[in-house]
């Protein structure tokens, strides 16, 4: 079935999407939806069509659109079960899953973009306003992910094991680092980025390798 | 293996897996932690060493604590596949997951209480116009799930098969009717609600049924 990605260049949430499938070396086409330009593509009829919830991933498999990240990486590991992206036993799958939401469903969802226009529009608060919020988000989050990873990690977030935590914590350490969130008291977590980045599915995946980067 | 969930009576998150646990007929003991007094239980060092997130619910498992209901909800699925929450089919499960995410991950942790109380505190915003923000995103994210139970949805949100996206919609329309969302554009939901209100695995679910409620 042919897979083709709508997303941004900069999106973190396309971003593990894009991981997963090069990881799983898997054809696709990417089409560009840009967030800002426009008033925002996500906002388009077209889109508004493949994703009444305005945003993006969606990826299309043989025409049909699935959004959100964490449900189209649990497609492509149903469909492409190698090379995997999580464990065997149903205890050590909860424990990546637990890893992936608190990214997925704990710091991004409230650090973003629109979550961010939102405060400015309603409230008023400027953009310095705006970036502390996100940075104080990401920051808490991050104390507790670490704390996982701390117990649970060994090469990678969950012990030898390249899984979803991965691929959702190296697209929120970009964001950190453009919030201006001080890394320094995660230096496990800077290590295993550092060979996450050596990889080649994280190299094709990264932001700057889209066609739609500026 | 025992199965012990650390949940309050209305966080909607605990809700849902209180759901798939009494669904699957399965025996287990609760834990309040109440999300408000003493500071908020869940800020307990105790509460901490089983979930660093400082969030309910957290299922513990033979003695191992697994936190973040879709991680707690797809552990559940794959110990006690039968009855089922998801569909067969991998197109038909990803659908199911993009429901429950959009307001797992899109809705309910932008209007939840460590939100709204961080609006207050750092902004300075009073309880009207928190509430007024958290409506705000329950409205909007309503208005794209209703556009997928609309197109996908029969008896249940899915087709005719009781799913994650009925465990999700359920509590997430009694947070929309505590910050007064206007529900009549949306009758199709309040059909499949007034559904699952007589199943007896929601009725035994419900916040006003827990031994911590008031």
């Amino acid at each position: 079935m042919s897979l083709v990605l709508h997303s941004y260049w900069r999106s973190s949430c396309s971003w593990r999407v894009r991981i997963a499938l090069h990881h799983k070396a898997l054809d696709f086409e990417s089409v560009a939806v840009h967030l800002v330009a426009d008033g925002g593509q996500q906002h388009s009829e077209g889109h508004r069509s493949i994703n009444p919830m305005r945003e993006i991933p969606v990826l299309m498999v043989g025409g049909v659109p699935i959004a959100q990240s964490m449900a189209i990486l649990e497609f492509l590991e149903e469909s492409y079960p190698e090379p995997a992206l999580l464990p065997q036993g149903p205890l050590e799958r909860a424990r990546v899953r637990q890893m992936a939401e608190l990214i997925n469903s704990g710091i991004q969802p409230i650090q973003n973009l629109r979550v961010m226009q939102r405060l400015g529009r309603d409230f008023d608060l400027p953009k310095s306003e705006q970036m502390r919020w996100s940075k104080g988000w990401i920051d808490s989050g991050f104390q507790a992910f670490n704390s996982l990873v701390m117990k649970h990690g060994g090469t990678f977030c969950f012990r030898d094991t390249l899984s979803y935590a991965d691929l959702c914590l190296v697209p929120q350490l970009y964001n950190a680092r453009r919030f201006d969130v001080d890394l320094s008291p995660y230096p496990k977590l800077l290590e295993i980025e550092a060979l996450l980045n050596e990889m080649p599915a994280f190299i094709k995946a990264h932001p700057d390798q889209q066609a739609d980067a500026p």
